[in-house]
């Protein structure tokens, strides 16, 4: 096995602590991250300040614009309004068609062609909220289908796909971050996307509730928090 | 079940044929092209050409060119020359990393929007020349991975992914495609990208012989034909 990762790297909290984690773990990094016309492109600046955090040279910026020409989510259609305050067991209208599916296709493309041995990214099926693409039976699937689909799992042996983040819920995983200095302040979690995080969209409420139950302080600027949901 | 399947059409020959099988069943047509700056645009003027001849209404091409950005495959990269005349058993330098991973997944998304149960694709493992991605143990398991990547799956049951060309050989391609009347004037195989094919590439020389061993003249115009193989 070589020392080369892939992270698919969004600029969000999660995709930045899995990011931290293969550092830590030693990794040479390649981050990734997909722009296809999401509400909150500050998420790409994000992800751009922390690629530069962690010295990563290749910092691969991918335009995948189909995902919003498409439509079918109010993350990338803006007549369709995100749902606020509300996290629930159904699959969200901020449900992208297989976004994750899409995502890591690419990113084995891309770890095949830089000969890298692993790919993480930072699915967790814990605060789930629905998305099918975030569970442990996906990721198995495609890891299985890579293998098949590849070059390199023919005559190498198979790209690795990590999921540190599977198993733990918001307030674990801004645990893990801080505990491994993630730079959470340049992070963005906000699905509305303005300059300042709304504090009310499912998104924020699981961040917000995350920093909350570890007693730590987040160091983004919100708009508003919702006090009913956060007395 | 519905009647609307997405048809990934390349402009070649055996995606042409398979856009005419599904055209012939009946379904509703909804042919996705994507360009990703192979070496023959040519491919993408025939792709509308076909569309166009089938009365598709809305041709979706996607530009993936990320695909011809991280290299790796001579179809895209420049500077790797084209291997000429040689079918043989090993992975030819034509291989792009993933690529039936990468437009399947696309191509699952885009069924998902539109809600279509069928996806077709015109890949053949017997002319296989090395491609893992033509293997139909691939297809069973991205079949697979879309089922536990999407809403739909999950909801609804899965999009189904048919590949009437896995079995057959270019000469039962040809045959079949001749007798439903698929448009063998408009398409276009050579690898090379000029305006008349060379008549010598990997993809020459399997069409060349599909129509010879037909007794078929082939409609498309060649700047050569390799004696040495088709005496």
């Amino acid at each position: 096995m070589n020392n080369r990762a892939v992270v698919v790297l969004s600029g969000g909290l999660d995709s930045s602590t899995c990011m931290g984690i293969a550092k830590k773990k030693g990794y040479e990094i390649y981050p990734i991250t997909f722009s296809y016309g999401q509400r909150h492109d500050r998420e790409l600046n994000s992800a751009i300040s922390i690629a530069e955090y962690y010295k990563c040279d290749d910092h691969k910026i991918v335009d995948i614009n189909f995902l919003s020409e498409i439509g079918g989510s109010s993350l990338t259609d803006k007549s369709l309004e995100i749902r606020e305050n509300e996290l629930s067991e159904d699959i969200p209208n901020t449900y992208v068609p297989a976004r994750n599916l899409i995502f890591l296709s690419l990113a084995i493309a891309y770890a095949e062609t830089i000969d890298a041995d692993y790919i993480y990214i930072g699915v967790n099926s814990l605060d789930y909220s629905g998305y099918p693409d975030c569970r442990p039976e996906f990721i198995d699937s495609i890891q299985n289908t890579a293998r098949l689909a590849t070059k390199r799992g023919v005559n190498q042996g198979n790209i690795i796909i990590n999921t540190p983040l599977m198993d733990l819920d918001k307030k674990q995983i801004v645990k893990l971050g801080v505990r491994i200095n993630v730079p959470f302040e340049l992070t963005t979690s906000c699905y509305i996307g303005e300059d300042e995080a709304c504090g009310v969209c499912d998104s924020c409420l699981l961040r917000i509730q995350g920093f909350q139950q570890n007693n730590y302080v987040d160091p983004i600027k919100y708009m508003s928090k919702n006090e009913e949901t956060f007395k």
